[in-house]
């Protein structure tokens, strides 16, 4: 089992499970890849939503390399993707090679696992890792600034945090916009539309202790939110939590 | 004559000058527009290259419309416009209605007069107020990261600074990425290719006070560096130092 002091390449290597705590410091990243004919409709997408879609690199068509890794393919350095036709996730690989196409522009957007390290130093406790799960993500009632065809509503990823450390988890994060920032909502879940926390429509459940509140925070899912609502014909992205480790410091998106 | 009490509608109706120091407290944005055929490549140019292009706000094709003030028509609405073609500036109006295209994207791309209240709250002079002159700005020799058919050269906008406030003014723009962000550069002008500080590429030169450093920020008219080195076939701009006067107030892109 990888631990949070492996390398990145390490983690991208060896990893099979959720990335949450691997690689300790460094950046990961959401991945989103779409044919060429949608790429400007994907990047204004994220530019007008850059909460949940704060853009880190776009790589050229094809091109599995990305300025935020020097040495890792993204075809097959993610450990399980999701390929995506028309709206439809078709199958979950954990290499995606034989899927990858000449005209598939790949957008590299900032995860909130990026900020754990900054909580974790902080004494601010983070339940999923603590459960060994992966993190819990919800499909809010809030929609998206559209852009062309593509549409969606906004996806939070939700973390307890004890009430009196609420504030701090806020300033810390409030620092790393590249990372989706300050949370979007702290408190009751319905003000997000968000029913039941304990069936998260990504990832998995978790357990809070007495006293914690549940935190939300914009997700880099929010694109895959996108397809489902706009079925565009073809994508793969990451499988929510699978991210993509980077080389990039974690403190390198700290303003 | 338009002063800092004036609203942004105020001066956008009235101004026929640069803009630094009007609308005080209010965010000012550089505009690019070029045809849609252009906009990924656009779009892209900035993602790649934030420190001079953070984008603020991108329009649907040919509307003059931008969410960052509502009321305000961006054909004719800045004091005045540069029209490009084939990488050379054709004329420059103070009305563009007449030059408008329906396949034109408009960007909105922060600027450095946005963080100038923070700077002056804090007592730092700013001598192009001083001096009644536009800021000088001056082509460097960085390259910017290309994108497709864009490339060109890093532009900054040079303030000089008495040495011993020149960190905290690092510090208060530091907390502003959507506007530039903190400095690319203090002091020796020749680290970045610059070779007279009287002579700039745009704008009017200032005259220093004794123990006053230079201090430079990336600066958004680096992509009408990039329409010089990659003439697209049109495209119109503000006019350096003539920018777009927003409704958004400066503070809501402090970090």
């Amino acid at each position: 089992m990888s631990t949070g002091l492996d390398t990145p390449a390490d983690v991208r290597r060896t990893a099979t499970g959720p990335t949450a705590g691997l690689a300790d410091g460094y950046a990961q990243t959401n991945l989103i890849a779409v044919p060429r004919d949608w790429a400007y409709e994907m990047l204004l997408f994220a530019q007008r939503n850059p909460k949940p879609c704060p853009v880190l690199d776009v790589t050229d068509p094809g091109s599995p390399r990305t300025a935020l890794a020097p040495t890792a393919d993204l075809r097959r350095d993610l450990p399980r993707y999701r390929v995506w036709e028309h709206g439809e996730p078709t199958t979950e690989p954990t290499d995606a090679t034989e899927y990858w196409r000449d005209d598939l522009v790949s957008f590299l957007i900032g995860c909130s696992f990026t900020f754990e390290h900054a909580l974790t130093r902080a004494g601010i406790p983070l339940r999923h890792l603590e459960q060994g799960r992966n993190v819990p993500m919800y499909v809010t009632d809030r929609e998206c600034r559209p852009a062309g065809r593509l549409h969606g509503p906004v996806v939070v990823s939700m973390r307890y945090v004890p009430a009196d450390l609420v504030e701090r988890a806020r300033e810390i994060t409030a620092r790393m916009p590249a990372v989706h920032g300050a949370p979007v909502h702290a408190g009751d879940p319905s003000a997000l539309g968000v029913r039941d926390l304990d069936r998260p429509d990504f990832g998995d459940p978790c357990t809070p202790h007495d006293g914690d509140v549940p935190v939300f925070w914009a997700c880099g899912v929010t694109p895959q939110a996108a397809l489902v609502a706009s079925a565009p014909p073809f994508a793969i992205t990451h499988a929510p939590g699978y991210m993509f480790v980077t080389d990039v410091r974690d403190t390198d998106y700290r303003v």
